[in-house]
């Protein structure tokens, strides 16, 4: 995507082969700074304070972190020593274990004087393969805006919730892979953002990352999607997801449920962009099985700006002492769930579909073990 | 209710009739301050800035602006220059345009010596009237909190969005008004306040007067209620009303629908609680008929607290120069409304319903003139 009217990743491999650049997604949208990664430190420290974030992102971030630990001891123990690093920057993630399992798996069997430039290209593979699924995804999804382009002939409006795009992978998004696709099919396309409160992603990543794509884009509170669909002004509900169930229920940033309730009343497509790995073929009630995190209150009691001179400010917005809960994500049921769309296709949010499209991981009859 | 222990209106009048004072609710909750208002440019200045807000305390503001003015000029010219001031201070408050000509219809035909006694009696009795009102209200809703508590045999989760409480009205709340009659009935209940974006009326209002009047409740961010609901930990909804038309509908703050939505997704009642003058028995479509305020973008790109010192701080919490758009109620359909609980009883949300408490109003067969 383009940041400041270049073309960027939010990392990048510096060109001397010792070291990684990684936009700092602490900053943003208020400051603009790359942070280089060099050591392993650098690398564990950028994914646990949430320099990088993003699962995609933190996955690949990883496997650099591992290629960086190479450099300063290749043997079996530096290798031990920068997975369990890694591993416990971001104790949940599941995406980054298995990234740091990917890594290993293919240095582990060489030389220790081999390894440096195996981790690094293993690395490299996966950020280049972030990069082709999210293109997937979005060619798979962009057929759903061009059909109202097409149908209505004027600007597609989507609406879309939290930040699943550029800035949590390589490159490209998941959710906004479709909107990036349209955007640069000249398909025209404008996004209401949801804030999503608490922690803002919407207003702080998703906006920003939209403005410097050149994609045109309003926010607005997540109280206001329902009354936008009412009145017609919305096309399209286009969310991402942490976690699918073999059913087609959809784990997303809490407030997702609540749009999709308001698209199914409204006759509006709710679609669900994700990469296939998100489906967690071992679940089949979302509701039932999805652990939901529950984070601190302070998230919601108090909130990160920038005051009149553009000084970071942490202001409290809420009576003191006043208690607060926080729950993280919520479970949107697949009978809400128009269509999930993945780098393979687009599968209705049932069984069946999502089988038909990952059949050798689904268990279904006639899957490849 | 209570504030700090004792009980308080939030407009009174001072002993030596000459002034009333109000709780600064723009201070709110940071600061906790009252305002005397002498004159009748103070109480137009307390409406104006909104030193006082909620149509109901607005209206009674209004009705003691015109006794303060009778005190300095009790002319018909002054009379009528002390409507027009008030009536321009908040051009769309139907509430207020009707309190100052009830307090007119009684004073103008006394003689101006008279009117400055009568122009006090009768903005006394339109607080009073507020107050009988909601305690009304109270009354009557209070039975679907206790229904819940004798049923469950535990504490009553009610969720609500934005104020519609006591520091709205005079005393006593609308939405609120059956939860204060269940807590000071003894029936044990909590309130999920929704603190709702963009203005956050729930996080520095509902949750500070809740607080204050010692009802246990958790400020959470809007997009969690469907969560909560999905997860039984909400038992009902309870939320104000700023018009309700002939048939039903509910035009209240924005993200009420999609609070709506999620109560009948999980089978939970909604209710609107409301006095009967928020009907308006001329509309029947309430999304085609009700126009909804477009406020300003600033109102979702920056927003005010208080920083580590306690100082008032406004920051900004989206990329400079976003777009942002900013409904500011929108329309809850009938049919996801459970009932509507005024101060003659509750009602099905249906035109029949509503007629039947308010015949004299509703033009339905046998409506009293």
């Amino acid at each position: 995507m383009k940041l400041a009217g270049a073309p960027r990743r939010t990392i990048e491999a510096a060109a001397d082969g010792a070291s990684v650049v990684v936009l700092d997604q602490t900053l943003l949208p208020f400051g603009v700074d790359w942070r280089r990664l060099a050591t392993l430190d650098d690398a564990a420290d950028a994914i646990r304070t949430m320099v990088v974030r993003g699962a995609p992102l933190i996955g690949v971030t990883a496997a650099y972190g591992v290629a960086l630990a190479m450099r300063a001891d290749p043997t079996d123990r530096g290798l031990a020593h920068a997975v369990r690093v890694l591993a416990a920057t971001r104790p949940t993630a599941v995406n980054l274990r298995w990234a740091l399992d990917e890594v290993r798996r293919r240095v582990e069997p060489l030389a220790p004087s081999a390894r440096r430039a195996a981790a690094w290209a293993a690395a490299a593979a996966l950020a280049d393969d972030d990069v082709a699924t999210n293109l997937a995804i979005g060619r798979h999804g962009l057929a759903a805006i061009r059909e109202v382009a097409e149908r209505t002939g004027r600007v597609v409006n989507v609406l879309t919730h939290c930040n699943a795009g550029w800035l949590a992978t390589v490159d490209g998004g998941t959710a906004l892979a479709p909107v990036y696709a349209a955007f640069d099919a000249g398909v025209p396309v404008h996004v209401f953002v949801d804030e999503t409160r608490p922690r803002n992603q919407g207003a702080r990543l998703t906006a920003f990352e939209l403005r410097e794509h050149g994609v045109p884009c309003t926010l607005v509170a997540d109280n206001a999607g329902g009354h936008l669909m009412q009145h017609g002004r919305v096309d399209l509900c286009l969310v991402g997801a942490d976690r699918v169930t073999a059913t087609g229920d959809v784990a997303n940033k809490v407030g997702t449920y609540l749009k999709a309730l308001a698209a199914r009343d409204n006759g509006l497509p709710f679609l669900v962009a994700a990469p296939g790995s998100t489906i967690d073929f071992t679940l089949s009630d979302g509701v039932r099985e999805i652990p939901i995190e529950e984070r601190a209150a302070t998230e919601v009691t108090t909130i990160e700006g920038v005051d009149e001179e553009g000084a970071p400010r942490t202001v409290r917005i809420a009576p003191d002492g006043v208690a607060a809960a926080n729950p993280a994500f919520d479970v949107t049921p697949a009978r809400l769930v128009t269509s999930i769309v993945t780098e393979r296709g687009v599968a209705p949010a049932t069984r069946a579909g999502l089988a038909a499209l990952f059949p050798e991981r689904s268990g279904a009859p006639g899957a490849r073990p």
